[in-house]
């Protein structure tokens, strides 16, 4: 056994249960109608240890699968549920929770703190006006962050959230994933505010609405918007064909 | 210690490396001009169980990463090197090694049959004819064959392959795989066969030839097919720009 003491108060979870080389780690992307935010929760404090960020994630139990593990974590930790997460990808380097820095967290938290841990990534994108996150657990603090504002974290998860926003601008951008974000009717404004906070791009007014418009996934409605101070816009739906 | 006794011949790997928990499977995918193939092993016989075929799959060992497990696991059982394996989907139902069939084999082959391992599988699509795979490790004989014909594998590799066949038509249909396959220059007939392989599906000539040229990925040379018995065919190339 190569479990390492420590003097500070042990917070355990079920630790008959766990398997200590496997992990899940969450990237939940918010969408506020402007920016790209991810969910990122707080360590509690460890002796005099300095406070780090990190993505939702802890090690899965030996008799759940690794979908339900990733539901289960985001929801201790944060309090978030009915999220479709997504799995894109498996992160194994052999050192990637040996770093100085995460050593304290891991001496009080895990049964065996230099075991090799394999995460396993999953990903979802929602409207963050919908979830209201709430730390427990191990989390001290929950909230969003813009993805740009994103400080060092904890372990690997500045490398985990890179994937994740190559992954998800990938499926973006393939119409798998986010056009669910914008209201049933839309302005081609608002659609364009998605792209441009989605794939981190300046796009231009006229060419987006050129390209977007030839290629046929949307349908001018016959209303436009209502109670704006501006011309109003008109707008538009996806067509349901597509 | 949850070591199972059998008093078959073990034949171990480097045991005092080796994660019990945790290994690679690969699926690799090979296009002979006509038919989409996957690279298979039959495993070596233990006792009297029935032999079972396989994916080229193994434990990971505690110091490599996982892209690196990949190719050294490809490279003991099948002999082939040099293959761009692209990691995939993680498997990690708890009961995913547990069924009884899979039981003799773990038994003589495993430290901790036992154990629960999450495997990650990693994919590649070559030219079948670049490549001569040897049996050697714990596989009997190594073999190419046609999707189609794929028996029932050890373990959950035909769920393995089922995943793996939907990336990789995701992929290919967003062309970022597949294409390296046709010669440089090659006839429409020739890019529709290859679409037809890895789509599974057939395709109306006529409307094929539309869609791809309307796509503006191709370019036609000034060169036709040499040495055919039927009239020969023009040949294109991709077009660089795209």
């Amino acid at each position: 056994m190569n479990q390492t003491q420590s003097n500070l108060p042990k917070i355990p979870p079920n630790l008959s249960a766990v398997n200590p080389n496997l992990s899940v780690d969450c990237v939940v992307f918010g969408f506020d109608n402007q920016n790209l935010n991810v969910l990122l929760i707080e360590q509690k404090q460890i002796g005099n240890a300095p406070i780090q960020m990190a993505l939702p994630g802890d090690l899965v139990l030996e008799d759940e699968s690794l979908d339900r593990a990733a539901e289960r974590v985001l929801f201790e930790l944060t309090g978030l549920g009915g999220i479709y997460l997504k799995q894109f990808y498996t992160f194994g380097d052999p050192n990637r929770v040996k770093n100085i820095k995460d050593l304290e967290w891991l001496q009080s938290y895990r049964e065996h703190p230099q075991a090799r841990v394999v995460t396993v990534g999953y990903f979802a994108l929602v409207k963050m006006d919908d979830f209201k996150p709430e730390a427990s657990s191990f989390a001290e603090r929950v909230f969003w962050r813009e993805i740009h504002e994103v400080p060092e974290l904890a372990f690997d998860h500045n490398q985990i959230l890179q994937k994740a926003l190559l992954t998800l601008r990938n499926e973006f951008e393939a119409r798998r994933i986010g056009l669910e974000l914008l209201p049933e009717k839309f302005t081609l404004n608002q659609l364009q505010v998605l792209h441009e906070a989605v794939l981190d791009i300046k796009l231009d007014k006229r060419n987006f609405r050129k390209k977007i418009l030839k290629e046929n996934i949307l349908v001018p409605t016959n209303q436009k918007q209502q109670n704006v101070l501006h011309k109003p816009a008109l707008l538009y739906e996806f067509n349901e064909m597509d």
